[in-house]
């Protein structure tokens, strides 16, 4: 019976999210459709206004019309406020919606927002969003100020200079991958500076809802900051988060070496590495045209797409955890062990199985949607594998062909970016309609495997 | 004590096989470079010698030099006696040195080929694979009559057509891929008996050992074959593999309906579709030139040949039952039922996990070999692709690119090829070095995926 309330509820909740998701696409198809929100003659046909309005809302950065071009100052507000409903309003709003409509489920959720027990009511939680919330504006604002006091330099007006600013802090913190320079942050190649700020806002948004939340208690805990233990959750996340920024920069750098990098100074091949690396996690701004790079530089990238952001972050993809519980259940399958133990903590069977299922259908999705756009698009497979990847992981970087996709090629990406946002577990419990119920147990047969 | 003597005497025994394979690569690379193997004026280096050997012990099929243009009579036979080692010999001397070495081991295995449950003795079991290995050569001396008769018509001598039919059913029969034809099947396009004689041939080789055993237990029992009742593995395997032949007709057919197949009758269309689509399955021959098809096609295929044959049968890849299971598993898991039920049975949760262990490690080394070879080989990614599939899955497919792969790319190659063969499952317990003992646990701590 309990078990039965509990079902339904989930089942409602994950609805209620997606329900949420669509109302966002259709309002934000409208206000991004309205005649003040573009430039003097330009017409942005529905199918465009959608594509936008759904790669703002997955805070994907996907686009099929030029920002910078098309898009009036009202317009590159409305997209900010979009990207900001669809970054940070529904990572919080989806846990919000979890605890407000299934207190039993919360639980779960609750043991990883809190790791402070005494906080555990419903209200404090609620409290503590606000004030993550809260946070999470305030870095904007920081950024904000920083970056367009800094461009003061570069435009004629402080008021363009501040839009700009303003702009690509609430892109990079979200993830969104707009940018209204025209041409992402080619301009800003050799300005470390503004890439370093962006990596931090990037990150920022990237790392997940929940590490920030411990972060910050370990921060300004009234305990001894020695003695604060993180959740198994955050060490895993953080360190697969690093050691994939770590090695996707190496090996981007080692791909390049005698190509794009050869003619260039030590410092430059390591910025350009390295924020590169940084923004397949899922920002989606890059320092560079990607067609300059070598076509194994474009699949592993493409690679590291699939992987993703952390979990309840602004990004998408198989997420971090999912892949570094992945990579250790078969570490540990192959040395024979019956469970995997990491960070001191041994991992629950059912997270393992819940990550095979994620990886497996990522998989499976990511290639299906690569058959389609290799059916109806004339590109070549390698951008398409790369934009197929990148809509999947909500990151927003291509090759150039999003403008040139068809209608159909348009859906399959928006798909892509809708399934990648809301996430695998998301994806299916929506088409779990009625629950199977198990009334009769069957024998257990052994089969051969592999 | 039981379970480390259990654990020791699997490794020796995984071990055993792969030195074996190792063993049979060695001697086959030097029968291969015997001079009086090669046609006359044919110089053949180690690095081709090797790889031919590893693709024929594999029963691949890839070749770096043509078979029809190197190879005498005598290195026809050569190779159609390494195709028999690598096919047939292997599978059952797998399965002769489990039984052999690790009685206790046997158990598992026992099980699946020990239908009839009376013969369950060691002495029976040799037995009865004598006989299944007596039934295959039977088919294979059948096979090698009935082409060779046939194709009578076709050639001068009778020498010389039987020796074609005899290389025809060796190479069908054990799925090598391996053709003396010069143009694989492509000379019999719109030949329907050659094509039905080679497709029954592949099958029956790639439908797995096991299957064969309790078909025949079926035909020839003494009970009343309506009351014979097929193992879980029978029928899943079976049925996967009925689906994956049929449903890959279907989709090359409607890929290439408005292209390849736009001027060809409805006949040749038909044909052309199911023989490409069981030859995925590992067969490796082909009635066409492969490079006719378009990227979405080849690009399904590379998937087909991904998920390659049956579990102990000649062929390779992440193996149909493994491919059922992950399937199955997510359709349940969306379901939100915790036991998986299928054909009256439930799957072990073991069981589950292995398969979801073998394709998660088949797509990283899938992926990792494309990523490989993007780096050292000049050629379109999509043919890239199509080669790593077609060694992964050991079928011998190829889009033309494998006489022209560096010395590194024939290395990934025959990694792949012999990865392909061993199986994810023996390549995992290969690096399974001292076994983690567990003598502490640590408290369980969830977290959130995907
Ligand atoms: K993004
Ligand atoms: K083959």
């Amino acid at each position: 019976m309990l078990r039965s309330r509990f079902r339904r509820i989930r089942l409602t909740s994950v609805q209620l999210v997606v329900l949420f998701y669509l109302i966002a696409v259709t309002i934000s198809t409208f206000l991004i459709g309205l005649p003040i929100a573009h430039q003097q003659g330009v017409e942005l046909s529905f199918m465009d206004a959608l594509f936008t309005a759904v790669s703002a809302v997955s805070v994907t950065g996907l686009t099929v019309v030029s920002t910078a071009d098309t898009f009036s100052v009202p317009g590159i507000f409305i997209i900010a406020f979009v990207l900001q409903i669809g970054g940070i309003g529904i990572m919080t709003l989806g846990t919000f919606v979890w605890l407000v409509m299934g207190k039993k489920i919360g639980l779960k959720e609750r043991q990883l927002i809190m790791t402070d027990q005494n906080q555990s009511t419903l209200s404090g939680l609620v409290q503590l969003m606000k004030q993550i919330l809260g946070l999470i504006f305030i870095i904007e604002l920081i950024g904000a100020l920083v970056l367009g006091t800094y461009y003061l330099r570069f435009f004629e007006t402080w008021q363009e200079a501040y839009l700009q600013g303003f702009f690509a802090s609430v892109s990079a913190t979200t993830n969104g991958g707009f940018d209204i320079t025209g041409k992402s942050l080619q301009p800003f190649a050799h300005d470390y500076f503004v890439q370093f700020i962006h990596t931090l806002l990037i990150v920022t948004g990237a790392i997940g809802f929940p590490v920030l939340i411990e972060v910050k208690n370990f921060l300004f805990s009234r305990q001894n900051s020695y003695r604060y233990k993180f959740s198994l959750f955050t060490k895993l996340t953080t360190m697969t988060f690093l050691v994939l920024v770590v090695l996707g920069a190496i090996l981007i750098w080692a791909f390049e070496a005698t190509s794009f990098f050869a003619d260039k100074k030590w410092h430059e091949t390591f910025f350009y590495s390295m924020f590169q690396s940084v923004t397949t996690r899922s920002g989606g701004l890059s320092t560079m045209d990607v067609n300059e790079f070598q076509e194994p530089t474009q699949l592993l990238m493409s690679a590291l797409m699939f992987i993703g952001a952390s979990p309840s972050s602004v990004g998408g993809g198989v997420r971090t955890t999912t892949f570094a519980i992945v990579l250790l259940a078969i570490f540990f399958f192959a040395k024979g062990a019956t469970s995997i133990k990491v960070f001191g903590r041994e991992l629950h069977h059912e997270d393992i199985h819940k990550a095979f299922v994620v990886f497996s259908v990522a998989v499976i999705v990511w290639s299906t949607g690569i058959v389609m756009l290799s059916i109806s698009e004339p590109f070549p497979i390698v951008a398409i594998i790369f934009e197929v990847s990148s809509a999947f992981g909500t990151t927003g970087l291509s090759m150039g062909i999003t403008p040139g996709l068809s209608t159909f090629g348009k859906i399959v990406i928006m798909c892509l970016m809708f399934i990648g946002r809301i996430g695998i577990l998301s994806f299916l419990f929506l088409i779990r309609g009625t629950v199977l119920r198990e009334r009769y147990r069957y024998p257990t047969e052994r089969v051969i495997i592999g």
